[in-house]
């Protein structure tokens, strides 16, 4: 698998939907992995994401410290790993060793990709002000990627309580809509 | 259809899995429809829900000064009109009439339920200090609304330039996950 280049201006498209994500941190030699559903679009172009960490989580210190993450995006394939990650915690579990996942270098923060998700995007954290009082990090997207083999990525999208929805079908309709 | 109460606590569950959505404002006598895709959730219990609306649209002046809404959970049925409230301005549409939608009473805000979406989740607006650098407005919501006859609900979730994606199938797996 060869990601390439996906332009910022369309890095909406793959959040918006609501998927599932996986963020990776790094500090030092140590890399972490964080199944993550709280997060949102904010602005086009550049992209900025608002997401929620919650400060039970090990990737809240190191992103707050860092402010650096990649968001991947995994496919239903990788349900099973997804889930194994929500499900421990990087205090004690070397994740990518654990799910058998695989950390690729990131061109622009310290922070791994994760080869086997169909894309990945590059952030830095721009505004903190949010983070006390909500865990809410807004990020800007650096640099994205994308693995064009995958046409119809089926993502996932949490339900509740280990429930997921397999994305579905696509219809196109007459939109003035970004 | 009669829409029944719903959990608060159980509130994440709609809007985690990234739905497009329906949001609904209302000044005096004149009620508007916005189309929204950019909202995540904050907190489970009370719900605190993110969402951005843009200072463009007609809404954000009637949000602004009545800090309250109403986020409706339309399904594929419902999606010509979802974007057709996306394509038109309440500024010189009424969208309740001009897509044959019907606004039904909500019990603790001013704006209405869209009786045709599945859910309503009544809002009203607890922290506006993102508002004037991203239009983020940051809800609460204070009362839930569900047709219970919906067992599976077809969502659709936008992927950009009026495509959707169709809600599909959902699988189970063992979750620590809330």
């Amino acid at each position: 698998m060869a990601k390439k280049t996906f332009p910022l201006s369309r890095v909406y498209r793959l959040l918006e939907p609501g998927p599932v994500v996986m963020v990776t941190t790094a500090r030092k030699t140590q890399a972490n992995i964080m199944t993550m559903s709280w997060h949102t679009m904010i602005d086009f172009e550049p992209p900025i994401v608002g997401c929620v960490i919650s400060n039970r989580n090990f990737s809240f210190g190191i992103l707050k410290a860092t402010k650096e993450c990649v968001i991947n995006i995994p496919t239903v394939s990788l349900a099973a790993k997804v889930v194994g990650c929500g499900n421990t915690s990087g205090r004690t579990v070397d994740k990518f060793k654990a799910f058998g996942l695989t950390p690729a270098p990131a061109s622009h923060v310290g922070a791994p990709l994760i080869a086997e998700c169909y894309a990945s995007l590059e952030c830095r954290v721009v505004d903190a002000r949010m983070v006390a009082k909500y865990n809410f990090f807004i990020l800007e997207v650096l640099k994205a990627w994308i693995d064009p083999s995958k046409k119809r990525p089926r993502t996932i999208h949490h339900l509740g309580r280990g429930a997921f929805m397999v994305a579905g079908r696509t219809i196109k309709l007459h939109s003035g809509m970004k």
